[in-house]
């Protein structure tokens, strides 16, 4: 391992541990990843099918813009090809996929995209907390990493660090681990006051 | 105490205490089993009446096909019979029995059977995310669990590892104690998500 | 202290503890006891205006059976006198009182009392799964513990050991803090039940 | 630093984290504050865009009565204003915003304020346990400290010791730190039962 996929790899499994804490990553779900190189575009990402809250920093791979990996042993999320699509797209150094229960809820709810706006927590998803319209796009589910990725890619825009998929997950992004933790617990916070507050609409 | 029983007390007591920090595992609710053998079939359960979040490695009890054991001191919990027949029909390592709520809510509101589909957290279940149609079977509540036990074996499918007993919990199974977690945690998920959606339906 | 009452001290403040993590004993709210002799009726109750998540062994008070203390410088929870009047007429060693919220909806939707039937978890609660129909006592809030003392009273069964307070809380006792500690979370599981399921009502 | 300063810093760090494990500062989101002086009126404050789960007793910038610091290095929170606001208008020694979510639904359900009456919970806010109709005040969102400080004036009463602010969070403040908490759990408690309690209203 080299000091850079070691300390990635240690990075990952404490945020895997922290969100599972939180509930959002139930039996083996979820997968996060961190940039090592740019050109060509290099991703640690963590390994398939293990239990987040019991990662060591060993349980990390690397793989190319494609999520594919020459690692002989470990198998890499299957996710691994749209978090690299997200990182190469979106610029992002950490991309981070989680199955919190609100996000996907949100998704169900306003399946073309979820408003946001006029919310002071929107600060922390890296927008204005006034009249300044969020909406964060919705795509339908599927196994193939192309077909998510062009998805995403035909709905993304630079300042929208975030994409729900329909009846699956949320993925969230920044410059690190720690920024895009911080926008994807600001976005399920918000994406919990839209759902309370619909239940309540007169 | 055999080597095989003092590592399934250890493990027992283990995910006792993970799922009682859930509060799955409310007053002394619950228990748990793996298999120690197959033919005859023998399989260590945890004690009854005991809180579920200070057991230590030595509340198990081996119980027979019928969930009678030999132990002239611990009882085993009054349940063993359903997990016997459970291990004996679908071939699990272990079986879990929790109080969650978003299961007996779904039992509630669909008392024949929870049909989840196009849900990505299926996967985790053992089945496929897209186009395959799951129906989480419900049978009526009882205190004899031979009863319980042909509910369970009439209804019991081989790609089907849950089962819903209403008004009172869940049953989940499969190879290990890790692999019935995680099935475990994603079924618990996907009820919180069915129940939530449903609330909002128009 | 009495070797007793220090042990009751430790007791109560683990109790507390517990109680604070699970978000039932917000600000300072809730109080537990412990009765030390019968005859004349003695408890030791837990002090008044402290976070009961910082609770030492040392702040627990003895009061009679009036709730009064002869203590020169402690001061009893103000409830205590409804303690002492539960352990009294019930013949409960350990009485708890806390703030949960599940219960105090409860009481608000159901203000005549709230039936639980057929539903396993109030095997926890010392009665039968099935065919057994339990009534909780609803009372109104008051700040004269005579007042609320005789409504308890009032609507006693030896077969319910609980009380609810309308826009205030719920008292659970058993013989001691273990078994009152299993019958107060039993008794939350099914009033969230209760609370969800009706939510759901066609 | 000086003594008092090092354990102001001690205390915001530890109610931080503390709040932080309760959800309630997502993100970076929410700001405490401690009185060092009246005369002129200074403030510990903690300082902005750090994890308030990881925040050191390092973390904390002195502010003035307009918010501003005179500290060449760090930045005290964006909201500093309306602390130093807080505390001269109410003679508050401790103020505490977070981003808890009942709080802004209840806003969102009660944009002309939230009126509480006859619960005992209304005891840990200051208040009387029955009838006594506090009216917690609600004031739109802004990001200039002035316009939030002059509505919070005007609708300021000595014994409502909180205030909403719209689409935002709360704010409570009390004579130190633990009260401050003490009376900020109350509320929430109070907000969560009133919001649940109205969708469930006939």
């Amino acid at each position: 391992m080299t000091p850079d996929l070691a300390r990635a790899g240690e990075e990952l499994a404490a945020e895997c541990a922290r969100y599972t804490a939180m509930g959002w990553m139930r039996g083996t779900s979820g997968n996060l990843s961190v940039v090592l190189d740019r050109d060509p575009l290099r991703l640690a990402v963590t390994v398939s099918g293990k239990d987040k809250g019991e990662l060591t920093p060993d349980d990390v791979v690397v793989v190319d813009a494609d999520g594919a990996t020459e690692d002989p042993v470990k198998v890499p999320s299957a996710e691994a090809g749209l978090h690299a699509r997200i990182a190469a797209v979106a610029g992002a150094g950490a991309v981070v996929h989680v199955h919190a229960l609100a996000p996907v809820v949100a998704a169900e709810l306003w399946p073309d995209g979820v408003e946001l706006r006029d919310l002071e927590m929107l600060k922390g998803f890296g927008r204005a907390a006034h009249d300044d319209r969020v909406v964060v796009p919705v795509v339908p589910n599927s196994q193939d990493m192309r077909v998510l990725g062009n998805a995403f890619e035909a709905g993304f825009r630079a300042d929208v660090p975030a994409l729900l998929v329909a009846r699956h997950g949320v993925y969230v992004w920044g410059e690190d681990l720690r920024r895009a933790r911080h926008r994807l617990e600001c976005l399920e916070w918000l994406l919990r006051f839209k759902v309370e507050t619909r239940r309540h609409a007169p």
